[in-house]
């Protein structure tokens, strides 16, 4: 069994915002369920299992009233670590073999996307959508450059990211990271790099959150 | 005097296409055009200097037979540094104060982005937008995550880039780079950093000029 898990539980604190950003409405729809019909949609995904704030959980059962797969609303924790240990630890009872962790602050998540993460860590045990870094990248210090990384090779890791349930709980329980992929990397598994796309970009400021406001807007007139 | 350098001289051999992508038409228009129409409405910049491959000089030209300011039309070299040394000698007899160069691959640059880098410029030496990176990044290798690189602080450099004259010329004949900021940071000079905006991303593969048809389809019918 496949569970996907989408992590709607962060606070938003860089978008200014009063509401956390993946509750905002983007052409009348909140941005959590834009990924959670892209998971609906996937006959590789069996149930949701959706990650929210503890005061937002009503609200959000309600949003989710109509989607068939989402079994579960539980609040999530204090950070992105801990959020996936409480839904791991959730979803031990179940052993699914398969978890699939989703950022809802990334509504444009392709099928093809979602589809191909999870054939590649069904394969390799571990697999993440990325995107090559293709601008220079450097380090800045009190508003100017301070150093220059190589971008030879870098990406940049999005979500969706996929996992044997068995690896994921031994690597969140022995390793923490702000990135989910990381704790996986840390335990010496391999992590499968899947080309994710630009359109699955992560609303983090106000003017992410307006790109997205044109880009639902343009899908909806097609 | 402040003269734009519009660097349309790449030949696209990430985007799968024959013609270079700056040479593409999103919305019936050549994409170097959109940057240019940038460039020509602000009173900040005084005359534009446009740099292509050579085989595409005459096309150019025709082109931008309506643009005021484009007052020259020249060919490139075959690297980025080439291309900025080519561009700098030109402009030695005119002894402009203050250089701005963009990337004709990044369209939609707003007269706000492109005016602050040129303020700021004139104020510390040397500018450029830059957006910081909020994905988690990491080096790949064979198709799987090699390491991580920390994203505190970390930033995607873009452009517009803007240099007093003396500053650039100087450092381009002494440092080497694939990014136009760099020579300035290894010459010792400070680079200011202004926020850019994830409207004005570089096409470099189809999905971002995919990407770039939506966004200019909606902001037509605005």
């Amino acid at each position: 069994m496949t569970i996907g898990i989408l992590m709607a539980a962060g606070k938003s604190t860089r978008t200014n915002t009063t509401i956390p950003k993946q509750f905002h409405k983007i052409c009348d729809r909140p941005i959590l369920l834009y990924s959670l019909t892209t998971f609906e949609r996937s006959q590789l995904v069996d149930l949701c299992l959706l990650m929210v704030p503890q005061e937002w959980k009503t609200t959000a059962e309600q949003m989710v009233g109509d989607f068939k797969k989402v079994k579960w609303v539980l609040p999530g924790g204090s950070t992105r670590h801990e959020t996936s240990l409480i839904a791991i630890d959730f979803l031990r009872n179940l052993k699914p073999s398969l978890v699939v962790f989703h950022d809802a602050a990334r509504p444009f998540l392709s099928l093809r996307l979602l589809e191909t993460v999870i054939k590649e860590a069904k394969g390799f045990g571990a697999a993440t959508a990325a995107i090559p870094v293709t601008d220079s990248v450097g380090y800045c210090e009190d508003g100017f450059l301070s150093s220059y990384a190589s971008r030879e090779s870098l990406y940049r890791i999005q979500t969706p990211q996929a996992f044997h349930y068995e690896i994921i709980d031994d690597a969140l329980r022995k390793f923490q990271a702000d990135d989910g992929t990381k704790p996986v990397f840390l335990l010496g598994k391999r992590v499968k790099i899947v080309e994710g796309d630009p359109y699955c970009f992560k609303i983090t400021t106000s003017k992410d959150l307006e790109l997205a406001h044109l880009l639902c807007r343009f899908f909806k007139e097609e």
